[in-house]
């Protein structure tokens, strides 16, 4: 008698894993609300108001399905991008991009490479459709472009991944330096270039994008500079077989409407990006200064976050983390050695970098005794 | 050289096929928008007022990801329901969670068994993740519990799906129906029971839940009576054990948040929700009128659209279609013999079905010609 389903032997293998405990569920789970909620990347500068507004606007329009082709911000992003509407997949998010990508390309048995201690969600997508992941150490804080491909080639890897900024680190690349890495991926690997981060990254930190290289896949987000992340509202950038090839999988009438909307005013707003960018900059030199007045360093950052190294052992980063938490601030930090020596910090207003900076010093006395 | 990505050999093997073609895609391949947009079974009487100003006011906080557990909503629908928040998933439409759940059950060469002419989407699944398709036939215009469990049984298939009330024709089951097709789901094989209209159905089409029961997974959403299509909220009740392994494979912060929030205002306000089934229940028979004027006969509904018997074959019923949509309205109709000598129109303002009621006559004379 099995009354029920019968999962798949896959489903059956796999755990019931999360890559992210939410802040909600912390909070929660502890009965209290954050005081800093600097822990998940989202930018606490909010969406642009053009792109409140356009929300705020559509969700009298919420009756309607969104359009399935995503279509109007699609065209824009392809014209900001110089590239064909045919080079852009609109999704849920970059991590429901990933989901799609992995769908396509990875199946039982399937090795992806990517760096130890890399974005969790990428490796739950693999591990979800039975891909098998290798990985290569940080070299310096910095994924390694080289031993990544080097590693794609020696195991036939279907997918090499990096994050250019990387995350959870904040560290990145030059453009001449992930250039050679696209022209060094082997035959019958994808590059999977995530650039989540873009906007908060110096200038030249991306290649020019030639939409007809099939040996990369791009993907960009509203959800961090464009401070939408709630909005899931990613997009990817290829070249027009792969982006295709999403179509058939992918759940067609998936983008939320308000969502699009909000995407589309969001793009148009240059202004907004601009003070973004500006306020997180100054927020990260704000957390730079804290690690230092605590006898810390901190890790340059291309990102809306900033990697502070605690100066011991994952151990002890954890138990700075624990007491940040329990003193009502919301960070996260790296799962694996040796960046776990890091807590990873958020950018945020200056009431929150205030509220952190005076947890810091609190947090390490607690945790060193 | 196999530049670029290596697919998976079921990813190589399916068409680049679209369940639906949306209505801005047809206005945009058209040149010119629609008059009376009555074809994708929407909600034209919108989502409550207060669900609105819930997602207006959410939208400012679209620099948070949403809730990774939809815990508010999941809550209040347990409350509502009577079963436990365990019993309850949250996802992406009711599109979403089918993706999802055909993932956790079919490998390559499942057998899943559903009514030939049914919801393509499901469809659209099965095959996207390498399940066999097991067809059985409409009956007098309605699904056929008991054909599908004894085909189910007959071929084991891992998936047996019906909708009541039934899309595209609008026919539903009684309660005791479609307990009797619970109860005879055969051991190893899962009932997914679509309930996506289930608001419009008289009293007495569902059975009681329960929620313990391992043999049925029932899916709702807020795209139908709740006028949220463009939300993308949908959820399914069902067994716990089931319930959990979801979380095995989804986007778990793949819910807007803006969604969130008005799904959770729309759920509270049942004004709001009686108002709108008065006005599809008028429209309904506003439909039916129309189509006797026209000397043609409709199929009793129990959803917020009308199958309209054009009283020929499907070459008949698409010629109607294509002179409807020539008109400017935007209607579907089954893809199926010979349910697809019906035309399927949905309800609208009344504004929506004046327009109807003045091209029908004109778009069956033109068909006829």
């Amino acid at each position: 008698m099995t009354h029920g389903p019968r999962y798949t032997a896959l489903v059956d293998r796999l755990p019931a894993s999360v890559p992210f405990v939410g802040p909600e569920t912390a909070e929660r789970e502890r009965g209290r609300p954050f005081k800093a909620r600097i822990g998940a990347n989202e930018s606490v500068f909010g969406p642009s108001p053009k792109a409140i507004e356009a929300m705020s606007r559509e969700a009298s329009e919420t009756w309607k399905y969104g359009d399935s082709l995503s279509y109007d911000l699609r065209m824009a992003l392809a014209d900001r991008l110089g590239v064909g509407a045919g080079n852009i997949i609109v999704g849920e998010g970059i991590d429901g991009l990933l989901g799609y990508l992995v769908r396509l390309v990875v199946g039982e048995g399937d090795k992806v490479v990517t760096s130890f201690g890399a974005y969790p969600t990428f490796n739950y997508h693999v591990t979800g459709f039975g891909g098998e992941l290798v990985t290569v150490p940080y070299r310096d804080d910095h994924e390694d472009p080289e031993a990544l491909i080097a590693k794609a080639g020696e195991v036939g890897a279907k997918l090499v991944y990096i994050a250019n900024p990387d995350n959870p680190m904040g560290t990145w690349h030059d453009a001449a330096t992930i250039q050679r890495m696209i022209d060094a991926v082997p035959d019958g690997t994808l590059l999977v270039l995530d650039e989540a981060y873009l906007e908060f990254a110096p200038e030249g930190a991306a290649p020019a994008i030639d939409p007809d290289d099939a040996r990369v896949i791009r993907m960009r987000t509203f959800s961090k500079a464009y401070g939408m992340a709630g909005a899931r509202v990613g997009y990817a950038i290829g070249a027009e077989p792969l982006i295709t090839a999403f179509n058939k999988i992918r759940n067609h009438f998936g983008m939320a409407r308000i969502s699009q909307a909000g995407a589309l005013a969001a793009l148009h707003d240059d202004a907004w990006l601009a003070q973004v960018q500006g306020k997180v900059s100054a927020a990260r030199d704000r957390l730079a200064e804290t690690a230092r007045e605590n006898g810390l360093t901190s890790l340059p950052s291309a990102t809306n976050f900033v990697a502070i190294d605690c100066g011991a052992d994952g151990d002890f980063a954890r138990r700075v983390l624990a007491e940040l938490v329990a003193r009502d601030i919301f960070v996260r930090m790296p799962f694996a050695a040796p960046e776990d020596r890091c807590i990873r910090v958020s950018v945020g207003h200056p009431e929150d970098m205030d509220a952190f900076a005076e947890a810091l010093p609190q947090a390490l006395a607690a945790a060193r005794a």
